[in-house]
């Protein structure tokens, strides 16, 4: 299997995810071609995502009406490995592989109920002025929460 | 058939509407039945009740920052009466028939390309404040623009 | 409050639930007014109907491809009681509250973590022939298992 | 800015798209941050995508129930240029940009009203056996079919 350009070695990728988060298929998440549609990877990469910024209280922060900046993703990338169908119990991992001045790389590993990895993924999330849409630096606080999800060259 | 109890004669009702948006049902749409998802036409619902509230004017209200108000949905009924599948060209009809104070009643009809009904639905829309999520009574000018899309009787 | 058609007495019927299944309230699923969009519910209502369904071991049968039959929406209501916003928990509640002779009338409830219930619903579902699209009778062992989700009065 | 991998001139690789498809932006598809939610992009790409190989005749094989293959996604990218707003009128792009044995990488860009690419990306679809699950070469009559929405270079 050729690996996609952000994952080296496929083995030490798989073990430096500490943060999963459980879904299971949904059946209106499938498809005519009874399995998982291809758009959804991305609606558990975001629910994950979020929910890892939750736990960062970062979250709390960008849903505030009075907070002056939001999330904007930059781009996201995604290879399917191996087909999920309707029900699987899935477990979303995430871990940030780099933090850069107003923006954060997010690494993503969908592992179905043998421990298989179906899916992996990659995106890089910036943080926005709501006012003016330009990037705003993350603060010494959020650098320190975004750490928590680093991967161990990171820490 | 049956009908539902929102509609007293078919072809009186069915002729009564004048607004029709197009769709086109998407793969990502169907499930693995093979045919459109019963929680899609709901999605339908809502893109011509809201095609229908921009051209009335109240849209532009509601998505504005400043406005004091958002419509909320307190109720939807849906009946499927013919099977839909990937790809069908729909019409989807939508008509007002009756206007509260605060609210609103609305009727939905869908169309495919042989001009039979597949769906149709009703529910009420709820004019609230964003700021104390109380009902707010519509303005002469909102009660008019809703007219516009009123059935034969309301007119 | 005007209760739905289908509720009689809310306490008894809120009580006759047996059956939750939870789901927490993605950030795909808001919308720009803040709150779950209205089309969301109906995804949960699918997604413990059909829990339910694989817990009767109906569900199995019916994504079998040799399988002769599959489940129909035939009507859907939702009334909204109480707005529902990113990351609550909750849970959805099911009950079997009429087994016909090929459908069955199932109701929802979803609570949010107080125990509030913010929507309810109700809807018809019928097994249909995969070649003809005709309705199929319920044999005697579905019948059994449908009434393992059903109301007390049913029982 | 910084340029995706796969553009390597963008006003090359803008002006080599000849099949678009219109989708204006649904309520439902925006979140709480008032913008379209990161995941819809996908369901674009995929509608367009579809609508292509419809065009083609490759859709009505692959949804033959008797057909032997079905296409799956083997990977997908995407860049955010720019924001999209409820209601935009948008162009989905698409254009084939290398046919492979049995499969085909397909490039994307999405633009508004003024023009603008907001939104660009790219995947590979590959022709897989329903039984199997293994690829299968595409006949030459595909790779006619394809060709017709090639890039320049290909043609």
């Amino acid at each position: 299997m050729k690996l996609p350009e952000y994952i080296k070695d496929f083995e030490v990728w798989e073990n430096d995810f500490r943060y999963y988060y459980p879904v299971t298929v949904r059946f209106s998440e499938t498809d005519a071609f009874g399995h998982l549609n291809n758009t959804v990877p991305f609606v558990y990469f975001e629910h994950a995502r979020i929910q890892f910024f939750k736990e960062c209280g970062l979250m709390a922060y960008w849903m505030d009406k009075r907070g002056e900046t939001i999330p904007v993703t930059a781009d996201l990338h995604c290879d399917y490995l191996k087909q999920v169908f309707f029900d699987e119990p899935l477990q979303i991992g995430i871990k940030v592989s780099e933090i850069g001045r107003s923006s954060v790389e997010i690494h993503y590993a969908i592992k179905n109920e043998d421990g298989e990895v179906c899916v992996t993924g990659r995106g890089r999330i910036v943080q926005v002025s709501k006012e003016t849409g330009k990037s705003v630096s993350w603060d010494m606080q959020s650098v320190e929460s975004l750490k928590k999800g680093a991967s161990v060259c990171l820490r």
